[in-house]
């Protein structure tokens, strides 16, 4: 069947057809499908008076709505409903008398019956630990900042990258140049920069007069970054334009795993620190960030959605008292877990190299290094979980325009 | 009492000494002040022990903690407490057999046994109406540009439309040049500007090819923006620069406001609104942002953290079945409110206005206008509500600051 006489859909993404409307039965307030494989999907006249595609429905140029569905007469239904000769579903609504086409790859795309959780993640969660042989995904990446952006590198370096970040949080590419601001190109290709008060893209080197441990050569404990943040940032990208020192190795842990290893063991522990709101804390000479949140941030499903761990940013707990001791508990169970080597990856930078993770799931930390042994120097910056999963979201349109 | 001799307080901030302590009882895991005003405060050694303020806790460089208190031989408890010559609270603590010395301004400041909600707002949250009368809180910043930063325009300007944000979710600053990227220099003064896909700067006006409905001539219906981010934006600028067209009055709404007479007149709308996750996207030519979330998001104790209200950013509902119908009932008796003319405050742009608002929580609309009768050039950018706080506790330690 010829996709060309189907009616566009209301945005801007592809549709393929896999699958025909063998049949449609109709009531006023409902529309039931029969597909060729044998799936049934329901939808409601007012689902389908609203997600219309015609004029009085979207602005054609931006695709956006334009129908305020409270201006309408009365409640819309359904007066007549056949599959046209595009195999499009066309409905006359009453009481409007307008008639609507509705494409069916879009149709079979958003069946809401039979959809079990549109908020599931793009890429299944992969949880993982640590050990001798473990390294991050790692990419080799010489050449892409001479590609054209969209280009087939997309395939080659941004598609498996993105899989690898939203799959497991974490990946490395290799070989980039270690000219300063070569990451802003690179966070570029991704997504817009989220600046901070420590700056657009920062340098974590060993400061004089630091405002940060991270601008120090002490060790720093697992940690994310910003917690005193209502948001902290989804994405850290870290790249490595020196590294000479004795020490500084990077140790990433998947704080996923460490709290669903707390969520086995200590269930109590998981519990509480997925109730307690901890104060996280910057109180600097000219900003004073302060949030509460808990620890440990489960969705109403229960699945991890972040962790909020780093002890050098937590504020004095104010909660209930009888929550004090049972919180610190907790927190100790969970310090305990976050010490134990198996849920480490360790690696040392190479000039070159660009680690991104999931700033929300995964803790960083380093060793300490020695100061006057040598160089080390990584340019870093912050991006939004948004903008990897509008990424990978391309990624795949352009993968079904391919098929269309 | 002099202050002189008190120990140094685990942060940068200032704490007034208001009430002396005039008693300290102690068990081994608790630590018991009475005040001179009466009031009795417990402290937990473990919450004593991780909160001291010495070099074994915290790095004095950059006043972050260093301490794991996972790494404590034990528990923590108190050996000795006594109230010294400063009149700070002296502690010796098992087994560290350490001696740690406490701030009773700060002590005062983390009781935390006497502290109804950490998290209430820093200012009451205010909500309000329109009518013919009502107009944004507006202050008179011409030459604010000129001056220093910090300067006592702080509290002649900043303090008080940080006030009217925090507090109403909305301010109007007057007077301001008109030259384009003063919104920059405004914005800075509040914190790091949140960069999208729209860029860091964007211009409002009537574009070819527009990929929003809002570089277009036509009407848009209340709404906040990028609700299709899994954070939109806490706060939106816009920055007049030329007005001269017919029509394209700006309209505004407390979105607060409006939840709670939805709350008061059908609580069962209400409460669907707050559960149903709604689809948010924006699927553009080169980007592809969805997110779902209620439409009205509550805290833990049933108040108002944020609104999602955009029909042209919604994309098609994907939820229960049975769902369907009550989301949609729901949604319609909130558009009804939104429709109703005694919630908007309407007034128009005049150049040098930089109006502030709050995205989470106040809406806004704009009447069509007439593309071909002047020129319409607002700037806006964004902002988190982190840099509001942040900057409104700053105001607050200087004041403090001046009391000592």
């Amino acid at each position: 069947m010829s996709t060309a006489s189907l009616p566009i859909t209301p945005d801007y993404d592809a549709w393929p057809v896999t699958v025909d409307i063998a049949r449609v039965d109709v009531e006023p307030n409902l529309v039931t499908l029969t597909w060729d494989d044998g799936r049934i999907s329901r939808y409601h006249s007012i689902w389908l008076r609203e997600n219309a595609a015609d004029d009085s429905t979207i602005n054609p140029a931006t695709r956006e709505r334009i129908l305020d569905l409270s201006t309408l007469p009365a409640w819309p239904t359904v007066s007549e409903a056949r599959i046209d000769e595009a195999g499009a579903l066309a409905l006359v609504m009453a009481p409007e008398g307008r008639s609507l086409r509705f494409h069916p790859g879009w149709l079979r795309a958003h069946d809401y019956d039979n959809t079990a959780d549109p908020r599931a993640p793009l890429v299944p969660i992969e949880t993982w630990t640590g050990g001798a042989d473990a390294a991050p995904d790692t990419l080799n990446a010489s050449g892409w900042l001479d590609a054209e952006p969209a280009s087939l590198d997309d395939e080659t370096i941004l598609a498996p990258a993105l899989e690898s970040l939203l799959g497991k949080g974490l990946v490395r590419l290799r070989g980039l140049p270690t000219e300063p601001g070569t990451l802003a190109a690179i966070a570029e290709r991704i997504g817009p920069v989220r600046s901070t008060n420590f700056g657009t893209l920062f340098d974590v080197k060993a400061k004089h007069d630091p405002d940060s441990n991270a601008y120090t050569a002490i060790a720093l404990p697992p940690h994310v970054d910003l917690p005193t943040r209502e948001y902290h940032p989804g994405l850290q990208l870290l790249h490595c334009l020196e590294n000479t020192v004795e020490g500084g190795q990077a140790v990433m842990l998947d704080g996923f795993a460490v709290a669903e290893a707390l969520r086995e063991q200590d269930p109590e522990a998981f519990a509480t620190l997925t109730r307690v709101h901890w104060r996280y804390a910057n109180t600097a000479k000219t900003s004073d960030y302060v949030w509460h949140s808990p620890m440990i941030v489960v969705d109403d499903q229960g699945n991890l959605d972040e962790v909020r761990i780093a002890d050098f940013l937590r504020g004095p707990l104010i909660t209930d008292f009888d929550l004090v001791e049972p919180a610190y508990r907790a927190l100790m169970a969970l310090q305990t877990l976050l010490r134990d080597p198996t849920f480490a990856i360790r690696f040392t930078y190479r000039p070159g190299d660009l680690v991104i993770f999931d700033n929300r799931r995964l803790l960083h930390a380093r060793d300490a290094f020695e100061g006057d042994s040598g160089h080390r120097w990584l340019q870093g910056c912050y991006l939004e979980r948004d903008e990897v999963r509008s990424r990978h979201r391309m990624v795949e349109r352009r993968r079904r325009e391919r098929q269309l």
